[in-house]
């Protein structure tokens, strides 16, 4: 397929999205660019987007070959993914299977909590207001998505963790949580759409008991801890030594 | 009756609460103190204590009268109050009727927009925490009330916006919005506790239209707009001057 890399419809802090010859679909590139705590912390790391990239599409079709619909077509070299040209809805869906984070900053539910069932808030997508998380009557109030738009985004999101908690498990890592953006397609389809990478997803290393050393994820960005990319290195090595991998 | 003032049991920003000589009940003294944003914003507002308990003991029985339960049983002075001795359940219940403040701040709502219906939303009642709001994931996870109370709670703050909302608009007055607090009695009976005060509420004066001279609560406080004690005593007067007045 030749897909030319066309003018440049969005970019955000991590990825830009250029036009493809067909009108319906796009080519994504992943940036090197990481930033934390609303891009307040920012930072250059060479090699980041070609493995958020390559992680990314092979959790896509993970998720596909489980009948979960994803925005992701195909890679169309190692940092740039061709996907479904979507109409972005503005939430960030927040999959919770242990406490850390903000949650623990906002909460008292203590560092390491389990949670079961695991703990899914909805927020508004929107830089300049900080990503706000939305209780269900701010959700109904700002009416982003309709009731049964809501339920299905909450069941995907659900589905999907419990096809990426048993996968990970079995990669010898705990999925701590995770957030998903989701858009609808030209055929008006809900689709999981953006990124699932440890620059979205929390990783912690089974094998290993250090709170700090276990983590493979942007927390090692966020509390600098070094080591970024390795981790990243880490994950991709993991997903492409299983045998599921389908590269 | 004889209330002995006795041992302090708690002092909040606002309030003090005293042991009675009946062990089910308490005196709660109404402090001049006024604080905003979490106290970190802090003075002294001679009069504010003596405004604010009368007014709530005014609403509160205004609200008994209408048959909800409430901590309140009698005044014993100007600035204390007999009330239940209440189990305080950690939680704020706010419920909007016109859009102001924090939620302007934290959504894309336009201030001065109306709710219809009212926005309820629940905080934890944490002030390290900084109050924060809670989803409804969130409040089953923190396990504070059974989703029974939460239904009651809710149903009782709509029926009390109703009630106060009516009795304001009758004094010229829109109520923008208000925070209830809650707690259970010795027998156990869910009763609206705390106050009912232009701390805790929103006024604006029906014949003013101009946005900060209308305001007759507490943001003329978190917004130096002077006039606080003018603006609470006005809130007093139309409800003293009211047919409903018990006094």
């Amino acid at each position: 397929m030749n897909h030319i890399q066309g003018s440049l419809i969005y970019e955000g802090k991590a990825k830009r999205v250029f036009a493809c010859e067909n009108p319906d679909r796009v080519l994504i590139e992943f940036k090197n660019d990481a930033t934390a705590f609303n891009a307040k912390k920012r930072s250059l790391i060479e090699g980041k987007g070609r493995l958020n990239c390559k992680i990314s599409a092979a959790l896509f079709q993970l998720l596909e070959l489980n009948g979960i619909p994803t925005h992701f077509l195909e890679l169309h070299s190692e940092t740039l993914m061709v996907a479904d040209k979507i109409s972005v809805i503005p939430l960030e869906v927040v999959i919770r299977n242990i406490a850390t984070g903000s949650l623990c900053r906002e909460t008292p539910i203590n560092q390491g909590t389990i949670l079961n069932p695991p703990l899914l808030d909805l927020y508004y997508k929107d830089d300049e207001l900080g990503d706000p998380i939305l209780t269900e009557g701010r959700l109904q109030l700002l009416d982003i998505i309709s009731d049964i738009q809501r339920e299905e985004i909450e069941q995907i999101t659900r589905s999907v963790n419990k096809i990426l908690k048993e996968y990970f498990d079995s990669l010898d890592l705990l999925l701590v949580d995770f957030k998903l953006e989701f858009g609808t397609n030209s055929s008006g389809k809900l689709v999981v759409a953006d990124e699932i990478s440890p620059d979205n997803c929390r990783f912690w290393d089974k094998k290993i008991s250090d709170s700090k050393d276990r983590i493979l994820d942007k927390d090692r960005f966020r509390q600098d801890l070094g080591g970024v990319i390795d981790a990243y290195q880490e994950i991709l090595k993991r997903i492409e030594n299983d045998s599921f991998h389908p590269g």
